[in-house]
């Protein structure tokens, strides 16, 4: 009985941030069961090359998404002999964050971006990861620099707060926001680097080394 | 390739707690690898009866442990191809809390009770995964219900206290502590019950209904 091996594989829910909306990344799939409907990226472990489940989510993503170097975390195994037609499976479940100006990569290997709040029906338990990556990102974003990953290397301040209020779900009042991130201590401005966006010109800002290390990064 | 399928296996990190300190049981290894080894309990997931990975900790929990009706929440998954000499293996990784009351069919099936301050040396990953649980229950045991989970049905407020602060490590305001958990509105007095342990009477406590079914619990 012992013999009998389950199916595992890994799950990734990518997520972006478009205009005011948080997104995910969904893939057509390739090859049965499910094939041509919309579903996370994700694949099978290959035990000849991978070292660990975090990093068949880091191949996967860098064959079918294009893309290195992001945050990346475990969410959770989702199991059962109900989920996947071809037989008990248990699929390690990981988040990726992207800021949008790293899609183009994504969008080329025909991933759609979709609406957390507008996901279609999806293939085995997809909506249901999909539900506790948000769940994830909405409790780890209240009080981690998190959200940062979503944006691009050097951003305003308030740039930071409408990344935080759309994964947060909700307006921040901007001073009771400042305040918070001064006692984070995880960003830190670039020296003499001001963006011209908008009327005032407005001082650039980074995570700082120490918050970058603080979590699991793509090798 | 798809078809070399790795190794998936449960363990599952039971926390109690003796006297002020937080222990895990630890049961010798019947079989090979590392037979007579102490080591986390755990098993093999059954395609044929378990209806996911939960069920197979749930399982592993009455079957070696005699324990049911336990706290009991996934942990994270350890994978690789090092940790288990039979080959390229994922473990989920479980925890559960029991009373120290509850210990006796345990203890009867040969499992040490062993202070997370003196684990020997584990053969697989699995002193990595007893650190993984002791940081979790430490982050979790902060702002929830989930220390009262130690203790019998009925408690008292000193009583709990105590749990709190083994789980978390440090000695608690008690003014400071009861404005904590009356915030949380996780307990209640149970109509007319009192403890004479101490010179005075203690009124009882149980977990409301509510904070209970916050929690995944064993079937």
């Amino acid at each position: 009985m012992d013999e009998i091996r389950p199916i595992l594989t890994v799950d990734v829910v990518l997520f972006t941030i478009r205009g005011s909306d948080l997104c995910v990344a969904l893939q057509r799939r390739d090859r049965e069961p499910f094939a041509g409907r919309p579903a996370l990226i994700g694949g099978y472990v290959h035990v000849d090359e991978d070292a660990d489940t975090l990093a068949t989510a880091g191949r996967v993503l860098r064959d079918k998404a294009g893309l290195a170097g992001l945050f990346l975390e475990q969410l959770a195994t989702f199991s059962g002999p109900g989920r996947d037609p071809r037989g008990w499976s248990a699929s390690v479940a990981y988040y990726a964050l992207v800021p949008e100006a790293r899609l183009a990569p994504v969008l080329e290997r025909g991933s759609e971006i979709v609406p957390v709040e507008a996901i279609p029906p999806l293939p085995f338990d997809h909506e249901r990861i999909v539900a506790a990556g948000v769940r994830r990102l909405r409790n780890k974003g209240a009080w981690s620099s998190l959200p940062a990953f979503l944006l691009p290397e050097h951003f305003t301040l308030p740039q930071l707060r409408e990344i935080y209020e759309v994964v947060l779900g909700m307006a921040l009042n901007d001073s009771a926001f400042r305040r918070k991130i001064d006692e984070l201590q995880v960003i830190e401005p670039v020296a003499g680097a001001f963006s011209r966006a908008s009327d005032r010109p407005a001082r650039l800002y980074r995570l700082r080394q120490e918050a970058l290390q603080e979590f699991n990064r793509m090798v």
